[in-house]
């Protein structure tokens, strides 16, 4: 058996590896166009803002290590430029000597990954403006950082905002530009309202909405020219605006390709040829929430199907079940999480949704140290099924995230979420967890319990007719409130229940919703229409401050 | 509806919101013999160590406020002593004043919670012997401890061992007496081995397999006298030996109590009487993975039983589905975790099983403060369904124990955690997670792949006969192996191979398993009999520890 890999980095590694390991006697040749198969590319920002000191750390599987170990045949700086599936063949350059060969194949796993996009721009090729894919461009932009002052960030997606986190870190005045009006496009946009405040508090420019026209080099610099009209100086400039699957081999060699981009593969990841397999950020995936086709770069998944890929060469019927987009990102001491679909996801691909908010702390709010987070989880109004969830905040969303992940790997409700039994001690959650309280909020909207309505509804007017029900304290109410309306204070709610028109639909809110949902209940349990806002005054502000898309 | 709950912690105080909730009629009466219903009982080992600064943080839900918002008549040191299910009334006891006086109900809920044990030795009553139930308790340790110097404690479960970090806190010199050959019993001996380390290396006095005979006054403080014939002397001591289902009322008043003293309910929480209902502590519950019954206090179990109760009271049908023992406990900045069965869960019930251990880092090893931690998980050998899981160290224990919770919850397969997609950023985890890697670990020896041998059978002379291969480097080899055995390097091993003799069986390992797993590999496919030891040298270490049970 001889396997020509095209790609070293995540699953063209995990893939040869895995081979290895099932068998000594085959031929596995690893082309890698860089000079670095298996480093670990998702540290590269951090390595630039000098989190991560040593250069060698991002070096995973050194070249001797996966020639030794794992007897793979790596050759780097060269490229696989051809497919020729007749005759089971690749032609390769290498990079160095421009020399050209070709190399047969029984079987070829192609790795190739998914490149930054360059926008088509005037300027957008001159020598300062930089992308970040290869370990050579980390290499560039540590050392163009450290004598720079001013940069400018193109794309405020997970590369985006780790590089303005790191630059910041370096000392330098920072903007990031976004078109989109919100950063991390996959989430919510109102769920990414506190991270995009914790950018600007930290000194980072943002220009949300907003995108370059052009880049015009000055003296010793850039200067980029937004559509708003505005001009940003700048040492060098990151585009970070997203990636496109490096399909050229695939399309090249007639294979199919989806209208995306991405190579499509069957759950063995063998593509339209069956002797030629497909894994990582080339290739189109299937979502595991909505069933449909999309394209989703994530490390994890990278893994795993080179390891499939693999283990379906040596006749084993490992398969891939799809993809589910969970994600993080860290910015600072808080970060983004996210699993299975958006709001916005559901929106577009048209499913039926309801969601419910909440701010639950991190641990037991009587040991020191509990942070809250922001929690958004999406399910089917009817069954109750789990389509997604979201959680931004300090401490402990990995776990709720990855906690959730699993839940929609299960098929599971937000019932069960009532129920699961997670690990509690007062420094690492509460009795009811937060995954528990998202259960309880959102089995009892489905069950009719206790309804909500949403400050999006609230925003764009559709509850003028409804009478607004503050429940939290005078205090409160004064230092800030959703609108003109009534405030009486849920201990008061039953003594003076007669100031609430009974002819009209009732929304009652508080803070984060836990007071609004008793109030709701006392309410609904005396015959109002009464709806409680979910997330209470907290996401009222995220979701007014959120501009929409 | 006339609903009277007994006990107001935990299970009770869920109780009686829940039911109120569920209807603003209902008279919702809650006794509670001590003086704060609804405090944070987990929290007061902190207390008394200074962690929890203030008092009041662990008065969760104020009477008032339980009066106010949930219209609760709350009697606090008032004790249910008796009840008559002809006459469904119960007779309460005023504790200041010792006046009587009866109750109805139309549905009674017993919280009473489980008693801390007091060992039937002598002096086992002096005054300077502490059990820790009560807030009165917390007080009252909080006061002596101020005073304190020397202190011995009685049990090394999870209030024992959070009582020695505590006392250590306070600057106590600080004795455990612990019955078993180990901390924490529920958890499988050698997985507690990091454990009882870092409590010697902060200079706690351990006395594992030991046990008080007796406690004698002395001037100012207690003699502790030991089994083992040590006598330790205290300013005070606290006994955490265990706790015991308060049944008194229900063996009373007739109602089924379990053999091992658990007030026995069925999934609706209901005792042999439909009108009386019992949740938390005091109750036999159903272990979700083995299906039988047993005894596990845990609070978060005893706020849904609670809520269960309620929910059925009001004509809903939810039920409890068993509790799985998820449980976390810190100590300084490591803790143990554990879900589901443990190994010798597994030999007591005798459920055939199979373990494999790992010891992955918290997050991805380039980015900086990665810590390692011990994974076990225990699975059908067959199927692969995951029966339990064990994790021991700093940060990320209690992420990956809800993911395996949640994981038996779902009744998934090991093979099942090798696909499941987890959040992947460098400061959160890694791209193959802890969880992947038990997965990719337990599922290849389901399938044969690399079969595994356990230090437990080296040490007890099973594999006599095999060749230990040690597969690390000669310098990790000198510095302490399993016994003797060859050396050599992973990176050698098909070079050498002819230095492993054909006709004996080999195990392989190194230092945590990974190059033994690759050494199995490549002799496995070479035609050796050959196993990989789980965990390696780490592994061995920690089970060489332990001392059996």
């Amino acid at each position: 058996m001889k396997i020509v890999i095209v790609g070293g980095v995540a699953g063209g590694a995990s893939a040869a590896t895995r081979s290895r390991r099932l068998s000594e006697e085959a031929e596995i040749i690893l082309v890698e166009r860089g000079s670095y198969p298996s480093f670990a590319n998702c540290g590269m920002p951090y390595y630039i803002g000098g989190t991560i000191a040593s250069r060698d750390k991002l070096l995973v599987s050194p070249v001797e290590r996966l020639r030794q170990r794992y007897q793979l045949d790596v050759r780097v700086r060269e490229s696989v430029e051809l497919i020729d599936r007749a005759a089971k063949q690749v032609t390769i350059r290498r990079l160095d000597s421009g020399e050209v060969y070709t190399e047969s194949y029984d079987k070829l796993i192609l790795s190739p990954g998914a490149a930054p996009f360059r926008p088509p721009i005037p300027g957008a090729d001159l020598p300062r403006t930089y992308t970040l894919r290869t370990l050579e461009d980390a290499d560039r932009l540590a050392e163009v950082t450290r004598d720079a002052t001013r940069a400018v960030i193109i794309g405020a997606g997970f590369i985006g905002i780790e590089m303005a986190e790191n630059l910041v870190h370096r000392g330098l005045e920072t903007s990031l530009v976004e078109l989109n009006q919100q950063i991390l496009p996959p989430w919510d946009a109102e769920m990414v309202v506190p991270l995009e405040r914790l950018l600007r508090e930290r000194g980072v420019k943002m220009h949300l909405g907003d995108q370059a026209k052009e880049f015009r080099a000055t003296e010793g610099g850039l200067e980029v020219v937004l559509a708003s009209g505005h001009t940003l100086q700048a040492d060098f400039v990151v585009l970070a605006i997203g990636v496109r699957p490096e399909n050229t081999l695939a399309v090249d060699a007639g294979l199919n390709v989806a209208e995306r981009g991405g190579i499509q593969v069957n759950c063995h990841q063998q593509t339209s040829d069956t002797d030629i397999y497909a894994v990582g950020d080339a290739i189109e995936v299937t979502d595991v929430v909505s069933g449909k086709p999309v394209q989703i770069p994530l490390a994890g998944p990278a893994n795993r199907q080179g390891r499939i890929a693999a283990d379906h060469i040596f006749g084993r019927e490992s398969s891939y079940r799809g993809t589910q987009g969970t994600a993080i990102v860290g910015l600072w001491d808080h970060g983004a999480a996210m699993t299975g679909l958006s709001e916005k996801a559901c929106q577009r691909l048209g499913i039926a949704y309801e969601k419910v908010y909440l701010h639950p702390a991190d641990h037991a709010g009587y040991y020191p140290g509990a942070t809250p987070m922001a929690m958004k989880i999406v399910f089917d109004p009817v069954s109750g099924k789990l389509l997604g969830g979201q959680v931004v905040g300090r401490d402990g969303i990995d776990k709720r995230t990855d906690v959730l992940a699993m839940a929609i790997q299960a098929g599971m409700t937000v019932e069960d979420l009532e129920e699961v039994e997670l690990a509690y001690a007062p420094q690492y959650g509460s009795a009811k967890d937060p995954i528990n309280m998202a259960g309880f909020i959102a089995a009892g909207v489905v069950r009719g319990d206790h309804p909500v309505v949403h400050a999006s509804d609230l925003i764009a007017g559709k509850l003028d007719d409804a009478v607004l029900l503050d429940v939290r304290t005078p205090e409160e109410f004064a230092a800030g409130a959703v609108a003109l309306g009534v405030n009486i204070p849920l201990d008061e709610l039953r003594d003076r229940m007669d100031e609430i028109p009974r002819d009209k639909p009732v929304v009652a809110y508080c803070k984060v919703g836990q007071r609004g949902y008793m109030a709701t209940r006392i309410l609904k349990l005396a015959g109002y229409d009464v709806h409680n806002l979910s997330g209470g005054y907290i996401t009222y502000e995220q979701v007014a401050a959120a501009k929409p898309a």
